[in-house]
């Protein structure tokens, strides 16, 4: 059984933390399947800790789980890709804070190969652990860019380039006359978006609602990303 | 200052579990927002409790959440409606477990006005306190009827209704020339839809994915369901 010092488990808790998480460069994941495509995927590995070598305390003691897995890696993050406005089609997220949100939308994007993530600097961070468990392997395919959103609108109106937005006021996502390429922006899961990110959108859209009747007030931004997105991959067919 | 017994701290807390929300006929939810909800949707409610009233002490002790909120409220379950295979639009998941997907179902399925929900016995309890509060109130407008899916896929082919099942390896669901009604299976997080489900599936049906080269092998259970339901509400347009 490994024996691990007590300023090593204190190393790895304290990648819980966006502070540390950026001083020290690295994140955690955690889970047999999880580790074994960060192995597959160029991440630079640093350090693999196996249940079986360190025994079920010490794993209880350094996981971030309920239910500690049987494996845990600490990793290199990646460096942040510069923002280019080039044809495709880009996410922007303004103030998503939930992580299981932010991780689904990574995996969103990754399912519908979505060009490049950006997101308000107050969203969540993509290492948080709960970002990196729920976008099932996505962190390692896709990165999120964090930004001043409007001046990203700004870069894509430069590039000729369309910016839209979901609001609840929006035009029809279906009727609406939009090109399939551009930037989306996704607001908050409280408040949507901001009316300062809003002054730079161009087209203001909605999923339209088919309850009859009083009927739920929004979707989830998650969901909502992934039918906005489908529906805009869909007209590029 | 109201002070609760420990009895009836006993009785909200054990609500907290399927067995005891069984026997007892009612559940519990959190929030100014969903208790409001509650008030307006006609279910009955048996107890209100403000911390205002009982302190924050009180209060923490009988909440699920992390941060208890200032109002919880004891209500009655409804009764749940029989299975009737009529035309419209349907929902059957097959051992969904996780207490959010299933309230963010819930959502989606009272957002694009989905005529019905069922589920196998082993999908987690709607009245669950973290799928009432996914659910954003979609909990009073949406019953949810547990039921032996392989069974209700028959009442619908005895109805002359089609059963819709999504698979990796199904047909894209924007090629496939399908009716928009009937019953549509989302399988469960790990595994899909199971075997004896399979089997009573007229079309096997997939979400396209757009990613070149490796990426995402799977969407989130919900993702999955908006995605499917929207554009099935789409071709009803």
């Amino acid at each position: 059984m490994v024996k691990l010092t007590s300023a090593e488990i204190k190393a790895i808790k304290a990648l819980g933390s966006k502070k540390f998480r950026d001083s020290e460069g690295l994140f955690v994941v955690e889970g047999e399947k999880l580790v074994s495509e960060a192995l597959a995927s160029g991440f630079k590995i640093e350090r693999i800790l196996k249940r079986d070598e360190i025994g079920e305390q010490q794993m209880a003691r350094i996981s971030a789980l309920d239910s500690p897995s049987p494996v845990l890696a600490v990793i290199r993050k990646a460096e942040p890709k510069p923002a280019v406005a080039a044809k495709g089609l880009y996410l922007a997220l303004d103030s998503v804070r939930d992580p299981g949100n932010l991780g689904t939308i990574m995996r969103i994007a990754d399912w519908f190969g979505i060009d490049g993530i950006f997101a308000s600097q107050d969203t969540v961070d993509q290492y948080n652990p709960k970002v990196v468990q729920a976008s099932m392997g996505a962190v390692f395919r896709k990165t999120v860019l964090y930004c001043d959103i409007p001046q990203l609108c700004e870069s894509f109106h430069a590039a000729g380039l369309p910016v839209y937005g979901t609001f609840l006021d929006g035009s029809d996502i279906y009727a609406a006359d939009f090109k399939p390429e551009g930037l989306i922006v996704m607001g908050s899961e409280s408040f949507g978006i901001s009316a300062a990110v809003g002054e730079h959108v161009d087209a203001r859209i909605k999923i339209p609602t088919y309850a009859e009747g009083p009927g739920a007030e929004s979707l989830n931004v998650a969901v909502a990303t992934a039918v906005t997105v489908a529906e805009f991959k869909r007209r590029t067919r």
